[in-house]
């Protein structure tokens, strides 16, 4: 077998012991606290029917799956036609059976249909697991990334969407982040402007050209929205939305009155008020006043989101958003099942990394790192080493005795390379004396200590 | 779109938030085990280049491999012949540049020589991913399945195999089996009789056939032996071999006896010789006498390993080795970099878990799980709930308010199906004394407690 360079397939990444340790720090933190709000783990196969990928993410998504070619002789029963014509496209449903999965989204709705007679409704669940996606790689979009989902389905009470602010605003708390908004704006308030405006086919037009307000100022908005097919007497409609401004409560009440007219524009109104009840009765008012921000310009999922619609976004580093989600009434109806409302968001696992990178908030000594490297001098005084080793780890210290009697500056490098924090010295003198030395990598300092000491220090 | 009937792809599985719960349970029992020992976490990408994973399997193995179509046109620039040809076999390189992860080791080897600059020798890694393979599915075979790897390379030191065997004490004492074996072989004992025999190319048939003996007894052996290619002579010399019997030290100083005059069996001999004197000192004279045993019938990846085998079994249910490994001398020779010596084991996670339930040995409540319920009556009574959830997650424990005023039992209903610990009842009664009403759902009891009483009680 000949001896090839090896290389990572274009798009993917390895993760080292350190990297492994921050994310896993991510992970872990964001873990701990959906339990606490009741959400469970599930986990769906890395591939599924391509059957049930095929035409749930339009036509440039259905481009971007991965398919898996069939085993065997895929070949037998590929149409000639279509080989002669090099046809591939249609060839790929009869070489192709399987596809990666493309995002969470679609296998849980799969899930929860399928499950349907097992699962207590609501169900909560939350999903970490990566996902692939044919796109070109470049500077921070890769083919395999993690996407972190958490969902409630078969719940209509607005209790859910103020709990996903409060899991928001505890998970990046949690992880060190000071200063971020968690932006919320309800479909149907949307719905209920271009109903008042008389021009619903253009919802997205409008809520995009309302989001360049800071940039462009009213009158480009106002521009804009001449060319995107609204007219001047639309524009009078629409100033005081364009112009909202003030506290959650005042934009709110200017809402209240350009709508009046709207039923659905005010029942978004009040789904969006019963959040801000709910919260207030959970003793958040500091998360209202602070990060909570009604922004009616989001427009994210458009097409998908039925309800309150959330975007969260950190002030401390330039970064797109960091998460975001929103309530849908028809999860499942593409698998046959009708009616099931649901709501959700999920955390951008890779973006969160790096900007708890760039602003130095994972923490600096970790519970997965060995805690103290015994150093090993020679085959004698390793055998003397035995014991301390066993007794380090019978009291659940994470130990390594260096495998053998290498040069110390070498054993300190390993040390030194894995971040070890302590290293401990047994010479004769040690053996001797039961007064081992110990030396904080750290410092520098080094100190003689008892066993049991030892076990207290590094407990 | 059309709603379709969803279903899995073949031999794939979805993970309930119970079977998370216990995958959690085996994965984080070794993980903090691992650490313990001085390995890190590392994850590599789940699909490699083909080039990468073709030719390291054997051909059968290469046809287990699944391979991902090219994106876009994958067609434009397969050659005409192949694909009037109808070859499946040559087309594959043509169409196909990446394939899904088939086992942990040949990412690893790559992982180490593409990192060799970076990481600190020994490199003591562990990765719990899952692999994939075109097996045809069958009970207890699936498509897609976890692998549990650790291992050390660039450390000759036998200390790694006598820790290898304590992590598999500990690991498998801590989830609760009582009577295992870990089995211990050396490659060079196996070397050594089949060159005292002078049949060094029957090594694995004399291996296989020896391992017999408890079901087909000595004749059986020799009949067995003879088929497979060993003379009469031959059987004289196996005799004592056949009948190794006794205490680990007894079989050792038989085989000392018959490979007197094999210099590489002798080496083998005192490398388990080695092992032993690090378990002694290391103070688990228990573990040596009780649980290691050695076995030279292992026949176990014997055109890999060089050094120590090992293989585990439990004796408590029929199942399979659920653990094994041993030393080999070349891993990352098929990339280039050569002669680094190393030796991993693996863990079986998934027969572990069918011995763990079959033995009923998951812990019954579980960290994971929401522990307390709050019934929700009518919505006036749910605004004097909100302090009390807020106050049990602010304390760190999970709870739920369930988020609607449905019938009591369903209510309850959802608490058992999701084996919630406790329910909380807060009617008017309770809301006006202060005193809520906690019902333990295992037991039946219910009791009055106040609010500092109820988050005592909970935490």
């Amino acid at each position: 077998m000949a001896s090839i360079k090896p290389s990572l397939a274009k798009g993917t990444r390895d993760f080292s012991p350190v990297e492994m340790e921050k994310r896993n720090h991510i992970y872990n933190t964001l873990k701990t606290i959906f339990k606490k709000y009741g959400y469970s783990e599930i986990q769906t196969p890395s591939f599924e029917n391509l059957s049930t990928l095929t035409g749930k993410y339009g036509d440039e998504g259905d481009k971007l799956i991965f398919k898996i070619l069939n085993s065997g002789d895929y070949l037998s029963k590929a149409p000639e036609k279509l080989l002669e014509d090099k046809n591939s496209t249609a060839l790929i449903s009869s070489i192709s059976e399987k596809a990666l999965r493309y995002d969470l989204t679609v296998p849980f709705a799969r899930y929860v249909v399928m499950h349907q007679n097992d699962i207590a409704l609501p169900f909560k669940r939350f999903q970490i697991q990566p996902v692939w996606r044919a796109d070109r790689p470049q500077r921070g979009r890769y083919r395999e990334f993690y996407q972190c989902d958490v969902d409630v389905v078969g719940s209509e009470s607005l209790l859910n969407e103020a709990e996903f602010v409060l899991i928001y605003h505890e998970a990046l708390t949690k992880l060190g982040l000071k200063d971020f908004n968690i932006k919320l704006n309800n479909r149907k308030i949307l719905s209920g402007i271009a109903e008042v405006v008389g021009k619903p086919e253009l919802i997205v037009d409008m809520t995009v050209a309302i989001d360049k307000l800071d940039k462009i100022g009213l009158e480009g908005v106002n521009k804009e929205l001449l060319e995107r097919g609204f007219t001047e007497a639309d524009l009078g409609v629409l100033k005081p939305i364009i112009e909202l401004s003030g506290s959650n409560q005042e934009k709110l009440n200017s809402l209240k009155s350009v709508l009046s007219n709207s039923a659905i524009g005010l029942k978004g109104i009040e789904e969006i008020e019963t959040v801000f009840d709910y919260l207030e009765k959970l003793g958040q008012t500091a998360v209202l006043a602070k990060e909570l921000e009604v922004d009616i310009t989001l427009a994210r999922g458009l097409n998908y989101y039925t309800g309150c619609i959330f975007e969260v976004k950190t002030n401390e580093v330039q970064m797109g958003s960091i998460g975001g989600g929103g309530r849908y009434d028809d999860l499942t109806g593409m698998f046959g099942l009708k009616d099931l409302t649901g709501v959700g968001v999920s955390f951008g696992a890779d973006r969160i990394f790096d900007v708890l990178e760039e602003l130095n908030l994972f923490p600096p000594s970790n519970a997965d790192r060995t805690k103290v490297l015994i150093i090993n001098f020679d085959k004698a005084l390793e055998s003397s080493t035995l014991p301390i080793l066993y007794k380090l780890r019978e009291a659940g210290i994470a130990a390594e005795l260096y495998p053998s009697s290498v040069k110390l500056k070498k054993q300190m490098s390993y040390a030194d390379s894995k971040q070890i924090p302590f290293v401990l010295l047994v010479g004769e003198e040690e053996v001797e004396t039961g007064q081992l030395s110990l030396k904080n990598m750290d410092s520098g300092d080094q100190q003689k200590v008892s066993i049991e000491n030892l076990l207290n220090i590094l407990a």
